[in-house]
């Protein structure tokens, strides 16, 4: 098998499991059951309404999609015409690790500068400044919407106040704000976290609750907070090949995560994991690439350290960042079992 | 709940259930192992050996995918370049019911004659005659491909010498030959059918084994019988938002699928169960619209008819045939109750 | 030199000569003007103005691009969202000898039957009630907008009335209109012709005025009769790679054919010439494949008599109609010349 | 009129004017000549011979487009597939001022940094090796050809040197080279300039040759050194609207413009011109935003200089440099006058 090795720690990413065990039981239960299909089934009903409850939007369209690259194209189609590009930090997972998905349908992702991997109000205001006052705008790519994702590809968190700052700037030159919300269980989870459900709700144009690496088998919530924010999506969904035929699968998923706050608990576990990870990285002296409170942890290693922990641990590579150093990648997850922790944090010799 | 009423039949399609019991079961046996993303996976490695063995076809290369829609518009992107265009049957999926997913991805859908959902090695050597004798075809679109389904949209089947022949003209222009096998699992179980899947991997470049309608949650596998047939068809699949993260969700479930040849009599029970509503259709003077001998039954009733039955039976909508007539649809699955198909016969008048 | 051989006739096409004598003679006189780029000279305001005052449209906005495929791709595509297709008869342009333009801009062309090139009313009505009552709609293409031309590629004509039932449907159920109009003088000089620019921008929401085939070098103007249609379309056009830098070049050639009324004159010798070779051609017993009045003529001869003809005279190979019979085109224009004309005549033998 | 001025001094750009008048004259002379459309025309063909002769390519392709975002479009989507994306500087002309034309097409553009408008082959090798290094290169676009243009869009030259190592980096990873010359006369016209025809056509496995900004009314020249470089082109050309009809304008300019050498010293007016007023810019204590030795002049300017010289003279607003400064470009052509020099120098006051 090409699974993890027998005795080896996998540190992977946050999919390598299958789904939370709720889940399986509940569709096991409900196995042959019939509902029709293409979400109008009743799983999908009741998990629309759990989903809207909490994130207080009470007249919120959402729709299941299955994967993460999909709901970005599907979503950031929908939104923009054309002429139109989206703003995007240069680390966002739509410029680096989605393989030209929004190209395809068009549309150029403007990169912004990153800090941490986070975008500010002040350089979105620029960007449509600079687009505004200059005199070729037309022979340009409009900037017409803002795409950031909580928690960030460095496991970083926007702020409530950051968050706020953003949408405004948005909301003052009529740009749909967009959050990809690939981990968003694992912000939800963090202590440091002050951004809710329904902030974004508030603050966002639309956004996606992250299933996928989350706890479920597969499949991503989009909310539209403002019903009639993207006319005929449903075909927009379909023409994009990201509608799921046995549509109550994806529905019946969220249903189980929205039900007794399961979704808001589930990072709990990855995070206090990836938090004892990180302390005894400081502890030995190891560098951490970013200031990430959630369930990845960035560490800047020597090709030798790297190799080395690799024997016993995997991990994944991030970027190289010279000749001699790469960043990796430890991501727990909410099935991180304790053991796996002690084991990884023994492998750890002092730097 | 919107699914289907207490004490109401359901025959509205062969997507209504979850999946075949062997995989939800292998699912909870499995759940917490760890593997590898994106189908780098032992389940999907498995899967792709047994494929192979099923198809004898070795080297094949086997990507697994989520849905139909997706797995067209992906497979025809990755076939085509820019210019070119697919030929298919004006009734097939591509061109009727995917809301211009492949359009969306810059290609035309050249449409040919069909009869009973099929069409013929004739038209698609006419087609390309045409296209090869017109002296303005710098200025048209290149005929470069051709889909078909088997079974088609109609429930019904090419035999193996139609397919031969469709095949033999491709190969004579150069076309790669594509079929879109969504509901194989019912042409395999068929008495009459004569393709079985060394044939489709011998005659056709690139097919796929359906799974979303074949007892899977979702998933369909596609097969590249000889290697190289598409360079770089994994980033086109991540490019298309078509990239499955646990892809051993997939993987696992084409494994139990394919064990035990589960996959080749999966679909017995939906043909018996066909082949009696069809009995009795017949027997009590209704028309059958076209003669599939698969799991699927189109039946013309007048508006009062529709009417009646569908106070007891919920079926899909095929199409309006004029102000009197439509065409319904009868679906039966894998998964169809023997009692179930009594009902639906006791609801059947004398017409 | 490749071109016309010495000779030897040519009624190849309405594009073989120049331009007319009055664009090159004010080409030379204005030619080391300064004027800025992308149509903002007082050349295109004078000629936009004159086609407002020919349109009796005052609000109109008209923008000069360069060909007709390049139009129609630009048009179509800022006038429909993705996942929306343009009807048209199954013989229009877009469908026949674009290579794809419509598609390449990610939207299907719906084709319509067509009797001498022309579409009805009453199947643009059937095509959008089909959708509206189609219970699967929202998994398909949705129709939303009508492609004719005028004259059409068969040389015939929309009656006023034909037009007016277009326009109607079209109206009803909100789809806009849009005319190609290549060949509009051609249309314009023929006395059975009653559709003036001002029926054309009374009745469509978008039409253009073909020069490249009516006596300029190039060029094509697009009058939007209603301000606002598409905005942004400055943009779209130079996304299209259609927005010419030195814009006066096209502005230039339509002030010329809108002075005086020449655009409305130009056509007059194209549809004489062709006149006396149609009487000609049935006088001695030649079939004509269309009833065209305009200054296309097709006429279906065998290919025997298409070889003899060909040694003679050079004419366009339209389409084969069987193993022993084609359609060939002769094509006069603006420019043809009264003693080509004897020529070709005396060339015809009997049939 | 909105014409320039009376008695305004307009240095905007480099397509103000007309055409060379050598190629209105030819237009005359042959106006009434027929010949067949779409680039079959002698005046294409003789075009074609004498720009393989000026390369030393006697195998090369020659096609005859538009314009420049156009022709950009059209050769980076002809050579690339749809999953690739096109190296280009941060401030290369499909970046900046083409409307978002290539991500139309599908594909990403690919940003390196610039100095002075040129990327370097430590650059292009460092994304190729970053790219074929990263383990997750299978979900990103791949870097698959290289932009460039000469002179770049601040006016400055690639030495034969650097155009060599790039060609070298280029060849190493396969990556086919494209030269954009939309103003290639003005290089070819300086004395700094070390990269002829030749040179290009050895380097570059594309390039075009600008006409509309170097003295034609309009028209590109796209090379392809070695044939078979892209199959099918014609087609690509007519699928992007960039095919002209009467093939014949755009052939004829260039077979002007290649008589006698025109081509190679129509710009030495242009530089000259240039040269004369960078020495008073740099003589009054001008600051120069870019070392262009070419027909390009770009001069950095305070709010209230730039308010003050452009009362007496048009240029072009390049680019708001911070709230006080803004970058002009003052640019000459082929027709600049030596009065307009001499009165745009005396309206400089020292600085």
């Amino acid at each position: 098998m090409m699974n993890t090795a027998p005795g080896k720690l996998s540190f992977t990413s946050d999919y390598e499991e299958g789904a939370h065990p709720a889940i399986l039981e509940r569709l096991v239960q409900t196995n042959l059951m019939k509902t029709p299909g293409y979400g109008a089934d009743a799983f999908s009903e009741s998990a629309r309404e759990k989903i809207r409850a909490a994130c207080r939007a009470p007249e919120a369209e959402i729709h299941f999609l299955v994967g993460g690259t999909q709901t970005n194209a599907t979503v950031i189609d929908a939104l923009l015409r054309s002429w139109q590009g989206v703003l995007a930090p240069e680390t966002g997972h739509i410029q680096s690790h989605e393989a030209g998905a929004i190209e395809f349908g068009g549309h150029r992702v403007i990169t912004l500068p990153q800090k941490d991997g986070k975008i500010s109000a002040a350089d979105i205001r620029a960007c449509c400044e600079g687009y505004r006052d200059d005199e070729n705008r037309d022979h340009m790519v409009m900037p017409a919407m803002v795409y950031i994702s909580q928690p960030t590809e460095y496991g970083t968190l926007y702020s409530l106040r950051e968050l706020e700052e953003i949408s405004g700037v948005c909301r003052e030159f009529g740009l749909p704000l967009y959050a990809d919300g690939a981990r968003l269980a694992y912000a939800l989870a963090c202590p440091e976290n002050d951004v809710q459900l329904p902030d974004l709700a508030r603050l966002c144009d639309a956004f996606y609750i992250g299933g996928t690496k989350c706890g479920a088998l597969f499949g991503e919530a989009v909310v539209f907070p403002r019903p009639g924010t993207v006319p005929h999506f449903f075909t927009i969904v379909k023409q994009h090949g990201a509608l799921l035929a046995k549509g109550r699968i994806a529905g019946l998923q969220f249903d189980v995560l929205f039900t007794d706050d399961l979704y808001m608990k589930i990072g709990d576990r990855a995070v206090s994991a990836a938090n004892r990870i990180r302390d005894a990285l400081i502890r030995k002296g190891y560098t951490l690439a970013f200031p990430s409170p959630t369930n990845q942890i960035f560490v800047l290693l020597t090709r030798a350290q790297a190799a080395g922990l690799s024997e016993k641990v995997e991990m994944s590579f991030w970027e190289n960042v010279d000749e001699d150093h790469a960043v990796l990648r430890i991501a727990t997850s909410w099935a991180t079992a304790d053991e796996d922790v002690d084991a990884l944090i023994a492998c750890l010799g002092e730097r």
